[in-house]
């Protein structure tokens, strides 16, 4: 499968797992909805399929799996736009959620979300897909990576660390906690559900870490590169901004080369799976590549 | 035990259960425990431990569960009080966790503790404790009620009905999965655990949806005796709320009246149990009967 064939996949079963818009609280599973259409890339969720697959778990299981994790990041993002947090109008051009629908049901329609991760990962149809062990394992991985010492953490470390000059080891661990740990549960449970065993969940966790991270510092080096040719500066030589990043810390050279040096450790880890990894293999490089 | 000791124990496992406070994102953790600690009378947890003795399960068992459904509790009182929801800078008594953290910190909070609801019923540990069937079960359960078409399915009823004349069958729909959803998914959690079988697990949750309901309308009838001795009226003589309750569309009587006829029937699904039922028969009376 390439990559629109993912995402087609994981779009209608997202749908599929939202409640029936035929009831009072309509306009709450419109606002969820809404956040899930308008997704990105979906490289969480498929990750989820490719390394299930990797596994050779079949996909029909992985789906709950996949699309828990996508509710989980979709969740973030309203949160994240509302006015006390990042108070952002726009998210991937379309008016953030709370623009449409109010702060109120858009807080409600992340707490919706993240209800319904749990719901959809451990609902009987699943466990009769995966069986309990598998289920309980995801729901533990998956809350465990999103939770206070993982994603949210994560958020509030970059709340705290807001205008200050962290230095790099604060800012890896919000990295770390904000950007990787829910890659790193996607790649986890791509292997949870197919039953895998710990040295393969090991690998998938420490490819899904290191593309994590990487994934963080290329979207500091893409943001530099992108508003100093907005302003006509040379590339990097703005270095007056009010947060730390990686790129005002280590410097764009050096950031790179981490990004390299990750990517590589990423695909490295991969060589545990006896199956063909090559999907995986290509996806680490196109991450690393992006240029937008 | 009375219901003190059901509170103690409670509490000491909801702090077991919270993060450790050494780490970068220690704010949160502290947002987290404020709000837990500023506890009402633990009648969600307490009904978890009740049922699972009921059943003859073990407290230890039954803890995680009896813990998950408070911080769900806990986790929408936060979000609740939310400047874009009901804006309150008190809840009981204390300054709202907002008032206290921030409302981004406030936010974050809630969000982490709905998360270590699900990471507590279904970690390592509870598994080994209740087995992996159970702990799904579980998460399934408090996640349907919790979720769009249960609790926060109920507070977007209640912000849609706000100043409008909404009918009965609106506000009791809005009551039950406000209110009686989280009640009724805390007396099943209780049979859950303990591994009973359906017909148990639905005598609980006939009874927590009695309850629920009543302790709602006890709620409406409260509320206008104490705003109407306080304003030296006859009690029930002031319709102009902005609000339909269910005093002003049934009048206080009828009010009584089913908040009785509800209570029986609480106290009458508590039949199926062969072992003493008493302790949650006086319990249905005692919240039935509360003056605050």
């Amino acid at each position: 499968m390439n990559s629109s064939d993912y995402a087609a996949i994981i779009e209608q079963s997202l749908f599929d797992f939202l409640p029936s818009k035929d009831c009072n609280e309509k306009r709450l599973i419109e606002a969820m909805q809404y956040s899930l259409e308008a997704g990105g890339k979906r490289v969480r969720p498929r990750l989820v399929l490719e390394f299930n697959e990797l596994c050779s778990g079949k996909t029909e299981s992985a789906l709950p799996f996949a699309c828990a994790v996508e509710m989980i990041h979709t969740y973030s993002l309203i949160h994240d736009d509302l006015p006390c947090m990042d108070d952002d109008d726009l998210r991937r051009g379309k008016p953030a959620n709370h623009k449409v629908f109010g702060e109120d049901i858009a807080l409600l329609a992340g707490d919706a979300l993240l209800t319904l991760a749990f719901e959809t990962i451990t609902c009987d149809n699943t466990v009769s897909l995966s069986g309990a062990d598998s289920c309980c394992k995801a729901a533990a991985v998956l809350a465990r990576y999103a939770g206070a010492n993982g994603m949210v953490g994560g958020q509030v470390i970059d709340l705290i660390s807001e205008n200050t000059n962290a230095p790099v080891e604060i800012l890896q661990e919000m990295d770390y906690k904000k950007t990787a740990c829910l890659i790193k549960a996607a790649c986890e449970l791509g292997c949870i559900c197919a039953g895998a065993d710990d040295v393969k969940i090991k690998a998938a966790s420490q490819y899904g870490e290191c593309i994590g991270i990487a994934f963080q510092i290329q979207d500091d080096i893409l943001d530099v590169i992108s508003s100093d040719e907005e302003l006509g500066k040379p590339v990097g030589s703005d270095k007056e901004n009010s947060k730390s990043t990686y790129v005002s810390l280590l410097g764009i050279d050096e950031c790179k080369k981490i990004v390299q040096s990750l990517t590589n450790e990423a695909v490295n880890a991969l060589k545990v799976f006896d199956a063909d990894s090559s999907s995986l293999k290509n996806m680490a490089y196109q991450l690393a590549n992006r240029s937008n």
